[in-house]
């Protein structure tokens, strides 16, 4: 790439984004639009007196939004949306402190030194047919001095870098805690989940868990719900608000012909009959069906059970210490709250877990490996001559240089994306395969997963040309990684220059702040479509998925930061956007569904070290490859010295993120000794892990019962 | 090595062990003696009417004391000896069994085998002088069908060994669980070890941590005792106790030329005095210093404390659960036995302790790898000609065919078994720097150390010959090390069996069974030793250098179980034999200093899946290297299932070795309820954990008080 056309790609991206950020504010005003750009102001009803009445204002771009999204505090923000969402932005401020350093050094001093270099062949000396290579580190003369400068920046911004991962988790750790101090009595902590019970054959499980926790917790054991098996009962739950919602379609149909349907063989025979009167029936069957499946599924007991305690500290203890004498018996973990208990999953014994465990582990490198092979087959049929034997009467139209120019550069990485949009899904599903019990670790599982996958196959693939990185061979000869990491990875500094100012800009707008998925289903409004159309659903973020996006232009920023410094303007101005974009559509769209108390920090320091360290691998080999293999040897204690860093900060921090220490927890529970209501909230508690598929279901006539729990079955 | 040769030295060695088994009943019968080989007798004063009197049937040999050693039962032998001692024994047991089967597999099938293979240049028909390589598995021909026999005796080993590793650690499990509930309340069971304390300016630790525990522990705290840095104390003790030994032999001296010493520098020149006045000052010197110190030394508190409770639950919840909301202060573990604490090393804070264990595990790599370097030079120095040259003198003996063999065959060996007897030590003042607390962590950490040198410095030094080892950039290259190890293990195979047949018979036999060093003290009753002549010592058995020589023996059995099973008769000979010489001297030699409830058996479960994986790996290579790839491909998934097995055990068995369940903690606690000695219990709890160095020195004249406080100072 020449200078040219990375600026001529900057200035079309700049006006994109002005584009979008215009359309954007006129189309939020729309209030047919509110739903999708405000849902939770709308759940809120705060701006429901706004929704009627028409004034010109509506379709002038304002900028006032940017504003109000820079404006509260950080407080005022947490209140309004939940600490998980801070710890989000916090990412943002941390990449724009990181990024803010690393562009100063790099523009200002790196920049220059590589541009002065020779290395590469500097013919031609007009800048605006540069190559952008000469801009990076492989245009420094092999042996020279210069590079000694490269050398110390890695040193000063490695230590940059730990000094404000050190400061954010420091942070973050104490907001944890003042956020717990704040925080008032919930269901979860009060409550752990106890996994195989040691049912005898005697008894059922219930008695079991009660006659074991008032033996052993006889002061603070309050009550317990045991697991039943329900994937049945969901399935039917599932097909009963699948036929009401037809009902209630068809009740407000006006066209009495839509009214009937033919019965019989799929039906295009028989004969006509009222539609009204043939899904009642079948609704009033499947009912019946739910009733008798809620009497028989009491039965099914699943022996784990959620057992709740009258203190904190009473269910820490049976947390944190081991039951019984068996390890693979009573095994407790952290109940999740009651809304973000996932149902379906609750394999039996100790044993299946640990098995399927193993298995997605080795679907998930299947996956994570194999990925690319079909990505690039099909890419492989969309070159010219194929395309153009396969559809012979395109070759008019191929043979435009437009045409072509488009086919060949953009086709192929369009292909990439929309593979990749498989992925989320297949990791979500693969995590919730693994015996994850709750939306939230299934979430951050599968946000741990899906990052591995996009360094593995978006920039490993793309630094090592997909060649280099599926000979195996290369991960049984470590010392040569270094070596092919410096060979690879600076040639692909323009590639990635690019993908930051298109993919991470434009999807950033696109997906992020236009929300289109939504937009495009308000505007068709389709009747039979999974929700009704009237039904106002608040989502919740999926950090799963925006997240390892994230980190994942965190470590181009970190791995390029001396290689390439050209990249880190573009960074910053994709922190900027990310950070007034997601503090906007957490304040008005995104509602949390579970709070998990920034416990995802974490996964982003991890990967904040892995990145790090994989500037020091690469500068290993770079410094070998250009002649100065003392700088190289010099590099080695700095890795060394980073995952000191880390493990240092696994034993400061990491355990708050775990569990709340005893202090926490008894000035909590002394607190609640005081609490008039803490009685009322005890019932709450002893009825709140109830499956919501055992509930009794709703009148399917009324039309306002939506946010019943029978919806959450069903997520 | 040809058969001859073996058959020569197995004979020889059956001889020495006949002599020394003859020897060693006659030893044991003489009364002078008891104190050597039955001093847990003595201190039980079971024997000590026999002390005296004469009778010729002393002088016979008898074989009772090995009836002795197999009679009693299991039950029986725990309550002579410790639990720990039980499961020490169940090793020999567990190997007798694998070494069992695979002696008849081995013997039975591959021996004749590999002996029928025609790959080794089989000249000589004469049995008696073949090489012991044709009974190895490099005596079969490439690409032989007869490997897959080899083939499935390694997938039939692993599984019984595999079975074998699962009874046995089942089998320890529930009988830890169960000596656990037959124990008495033990002080360590109530108490834990608190560091990290956060005292502030204004209060001493001590009331900081009797405001926290009371504060959050208001129903189970019992008493705390805060750690002090004694160092300069105990010094002081250990020389009035020295001054006081001189001194009670002083007086029992007749002579009185020698109860008088000069003055005055190095004690050449100056007046003769009267000795026993000079020490009887000195000491008096030196007692005033201690009373001093022992005031002064009240205020040097370490932020670190013993904090007892009234239960062992409250002990658990506070070791378990993190304490304060700073991961880094309030540090809880498990407190050791009160006369199991290591006083002299209590590193003050977190990060010191942090960075002096990573020094340690630096300095322990760098002892590991560069051990052999002065070895193989001091072993270079002792061949002949180097010999001849440094002492012409020597060339008329070191002509000599007998004086060269032994120079050239065993001088080397004894030099390498010379500086392997300075490794335990440096282990045990590793793994005392590392910041253990108490001797049996002590002990179990340097066991652990020294079983990775002996793999590291005595199998793999020999089997690749030191140099290959060396090449530091195999580990680089790990797909060669199959191949590298195939080549070079086999070969080594009769090396590895005379160091069966004679280190391992003979030093077992004269180490273990004789206890030279102590009968030679005992005849030479040196005076000034470290020790008083009649002062009675019942050791304790040095777990850290008898488990890593036992498993090691077990690593060669199991990796030269398919490669050359002529190995396996002599191991089985020195399980049967070790079996009975550690019962014999665990009945009637050592006592325990402390009990770490077999806390050591996951080390020798873990070390015998290594050893497991090695022969896998090794079985790799060596497939490989007869051409015969299926039989190299199909092995691959025998180590990950090994692998696999060994996680499920780390899950199922792993957490009893750590700690007591909260069933049987609150079941032992339900038993002291009722117990009407637990008022007496609480009293000598709230005292137990005071430094010995703190107690008031006894009366020095009275010569009772060897076993005072004062001497386990000095440990």
């Amino acid at each position: 790439m020449i200078v040219w056309a990375l600026l001529t790609s900057v200035g079309i991206n700049l006006g994109l984004c002005l584009l979008f950020f215009t359309l954007y504010s006129i189309l939020k005003k729309q209030p047919s639009n509110l739903e999708v750009y405000a849902p939770r102001l709308v759940a809120a009803e705060e701006e429901s007196e706004q929704r009627n009445g028409f004034n010109f204002e509506r379709l002038l771009p304002t900028a006032g939004w940017v504003k109000r999204a820079w404006q509260p505090s950080e407080d005022e923000f947490m209140s309004a949306t939940s600490f998980d969402a801070v710890v989000f932005i916090r990412i943002f401020i941390f990449s724009l402190r990181v990024f803010g350093f690393a562009g100063i050094v790099g523009v200002v001093i790196l920049l220059p030194i590589n541009y002065l270099g020779s290395q590469l062949d500097a013919d031609s000396s007009d800048l605006a047919n540069k190559s952008l290579d000469s801009f990076s580190i492989s245009n420094v003369n092999d042996g020279s001095k210069w590079l000694w400068v490269h050398f110390c920046a890695a040193y000063i911004f490695s230590g940059v870098v730990c000094y404000l991962l050190y400061y954010e988790y420091s942070y973050i750790s104490s907001k944890r805690i003042s956020h717990y101090y704040s925080s008032k009595p919930q269901r979860n902590q009060f409550t752990i989940l106890v996994r195989g019970i040691p049912v005898s054959s005697g008894s059922s499980c219930s008695e079991t868990v009660e006659k074991f926790f008032t033996e052993y917790y006889p002061s603070t054991y309050l009550s317990h719900s045991v697991v039943r098996r329900t994937n049945k009962l969901q399935r039917l739950t599932s097909d009963a608000k699948k036929l009401y919602r037809r009902l209630a379609h068809l009740k407000s149909e006006t066209n009495p012909q839509r009214r009937s349907i033919r019965d019989g063989f799929c039906g295009l025979f028989g004969h006509k009959v009222n539609a009204l009167d043939h899904y009642g029936k079948k609704l009033e069957t499947v009912e019946d069906n739910v009733r008798m499946e809620q009497l028989s599924v009491a039965g099914k007991e699943v022996p784990a059970a959620f057992v709740s305690f009258k203190s904190r500290l009473g269910a820490a203890i049976a947390l944190h210490i081991q039951q019984g004498t068996n390890p693979t018996e009573w095994v407790t973990e952290r109940a999740p709250e009651p809304q973000d208990v996932h149902w379906p999953f609750f394999s039996s014994s100790f044993i299946k877990r640990w098995i399927s465990k193993l298995l997605v582990v080795v679907a998930y490198a299947a996956v994570t490996i194999l990925f690319l092979i079909p990505v690039v087959i099909v890419q492989g049929l969309t070159n010219l001559e194929q395309l153009e034997t396969y559809f012979p009467f395109l070759e008019s139209i191929l043979n435009l240089t437009v045409v072509s120019e488009v086919i060949t550069g953009y086709l192929p990485s369009l292909i990439l994306q929309m593979f990749m949009a498989f992925v989320p899904p297949i990791m979500i599903m693969l995590s919730s395969m693994e015996g994850c019990i709750s939306f939230s670790q299934i979430e951050k599982s599968a946000c741990t997963k899906m990052l591995c996958f996009t360094i593995w196959n978006i920039f490993l693939a793309n630094a090592l040309s997909g060649t280099v990185l599926y000979r195996f061979d290369i991960f049984l000869d470590p010392k040569e990684i270094p070596g092919i990491l410096a060979d690879a990875v600076p040639a692909q500094a323009s590639f990635f220059i690019a993908y930051v100012v298109t993919s991470g800009w434009t999807s950033l707008l696109s997906s992020v702040l236009f929300r289109l998925k939504p937009l495009i289903c308000s505007i068709i409004k389709r009747p039979f479509s999974g929700k009704d159309s009237d039904e106002l659903e608040v989502p919740s973020i999926p950090y799963h998925s925006h997240i390892p996006k994230v980190l994942f232009f965190g470590l181009l920023g970190i791995t390029y930061f001396f290689l390439a410094p050209l990249i880190l303007p573009f960074l910053l101005v994709y922190c900027c956007l990310g950070y007034i974009i997601y503090r906007n559509q957490l304040l008005n769209v995104y509602a949390p569904k579970y709070e998990t108390g920034g416990r995802f920090w974490p996964t982003v320091h991890n990967s904040t070290i892995f990145s790090v360290v994989l500037m020091h691998i690469i500068a290993i080999g770079i410094f070998g490859l250009k002649n100065l293999s003392l700088a190289a040897s010099l590099i080695v204690p700095l890795p060394i010295l980073t995952l000191l860093f880390n493990e240092y900060c696994r034993k400061r921090f990491l355990p708050i993120f775990e569990d709340y220490p005893v202090e926490c927890l008894i000035k909590k529970d002394r607190e609640d000794q005081n609490d008039p209501t803490i009685a009322v909230f005890y019932n709450k508690l002893s009825t709140g892990y109830e499956d919501p598929a055992l509930m009794p279901i709703r009148h399917p006539r009324s039309t306002d019962d939506h946010n019943s729990p029978l919806l959450q079955a069903g997520v």
